[in-house]
């Protein structure tokens, strides 16, 4: 039992040493744009060497929420006509649908990616029907933008978005810039509602750090329309932050 | 146009006049046993007749969903042996996958029907593979239960609940409560995460009135292991009454 144990324990120490490359509070959302490697610990080629990224434009994106898209991916990096890199001030977070997808060795972690767990904003595969989203952060002034279309399946009152799907787009924004500088855990969320969202609108979310003491990040943000002209909903939110075999272990 | 909008408005007064079947924060939580009328207004029969209660057991229930399921169940209504009923302190609250989906009559409303929206929490078809719960209301002492099984498709950290599924779950328990004497919106959420909840688990959700004032239903609500024993997340949530021409008009 020990020793299986160690076994699971080890599978979670190289979990941790890639934890670079994954955010813990939010795995999927690399800050990184380098690609995690597609071959598991023990040597053998992975199947999911090619991961699809839900976060770039598809058909059935508004033009609303393309023109959010290129607006801020705009301002990420670049590629010169010379073939150099210019870095942006921005940069686009890579989504996908499940959390462990690219964690590799260790029993506990082989099992997590055989199952068949999805990442609860990419559980819907109809594009267009649930979240489609894209995430892009500002490291220097501490900031995430997350662009939001939110779908037919989020209704909550008639022909409006359900306040718990607002609530999961907010812990999602602000859990992606809190685990910035680690894995974390949301503590608290606090959201006022201020008008509702029409279902298949398309809304900006903003969120900055206001301070942070010692374990926590305390972060707000605001839902917009996209010009920023009518404010659906203000939120604080407080993450703590965490050892990732803490979570994994149940400790 | 005017005329149009005429049949609108007919269209929502007419539903409002129902809105004693239906909670218009969760209107498919109808806290009447009757059924609703199988024929719209204008006389022709609807073809969603006999709705599909998501709220009763599947074979995907957890034996401890079953259990919660019929403690709470054995405290409503119930027959006699002589085929009399015995009004129990507690109500089941029937579950379907549309907030509209009985409203008769009505140009925008019959339009809503006809769309393709889903309630947030059932817009999983697979059973046990999201949100499985049932819900509970006492009227008397001005509480709801809710019992939630909650699936492999709401993973947020690594193995565990996504706080937006838990932040859903609150505002569904709380809002079903707050609803009981009319339509309500949610105004506030403030929740705290004391443990993560592991996908799979299943979770008892005991929400209370704490007061009202005017137009505003305060509520607080704690989330538990079945046995009680472990706090998973407490928080409080504000509604406010709202007039539901407001809403689906957007006035």
């Amino acid at each position: 039992m020990a020793r299986g144990f160690g076994r699971v324990f080890s599978g979670v120490k190289r979990l941790v040493t890639l934890s670079v490359m994954w955010s813990m509070k939010h795995p999927i959302y690399s800050v990184s744009l380098r690609r995690p490697p597609a071959r598991s610990m023990a040597g053998f080629s992975l199947p999911f060497s090619k991961p699809h990224d839900f976060s770039l434009p598809n058909p059935a994106w508004s033009p609303e929420m393309l023109q959010l898209y290129n607006h801020y991916n705009g301002m990420c990096d670049v590629e010169t006509e010379g073939g150099e890199k210019k870095e942006g001030k921005w940069v686009r977070i890579p989504g996908y649908n499940r959390i462990l997808k690219y964690a590799t060795g260790g029993v506990y972690i082989s099992k997590m990616i055989q199952s068949k767990a999805r990442l609860f904003t990419r559980n819907i595969r109809e594009p267009g029907a649930g979240f489609e989203y894209a995430l892009f952060v500002n490291r220097k002034e501490q900031k995430c933008v997350g662009i939001w279309q939110l779908g037919h399946l989020l209704e909550g009152p008639p022909g409006h978005v359900h306040g718990g799907a607002i609530a999961t787009t907010i812990d999602t924004v602000t859990g992606c810039l809190a685990s910035l500088s680690g894995a974390v855990m949301t503590a608290n969320l606090n959201i006022n509602y201020r008008s509702p969202i029409q279902l298949g609108s398309t809304v900006v979310m903003e969120s900055v750090v206001d301070k942070k003491e010692g374990r926590k990040t305390f972060v707000s943000c605001k839902v917009t329309s996209p010009d920023g002209t009518k404010l659906h909903t203000e939120a604080t939110a407080l993450f703590l932050s965490i050892d990732i075999s803490q979570l994994i272990l149940g400790r």
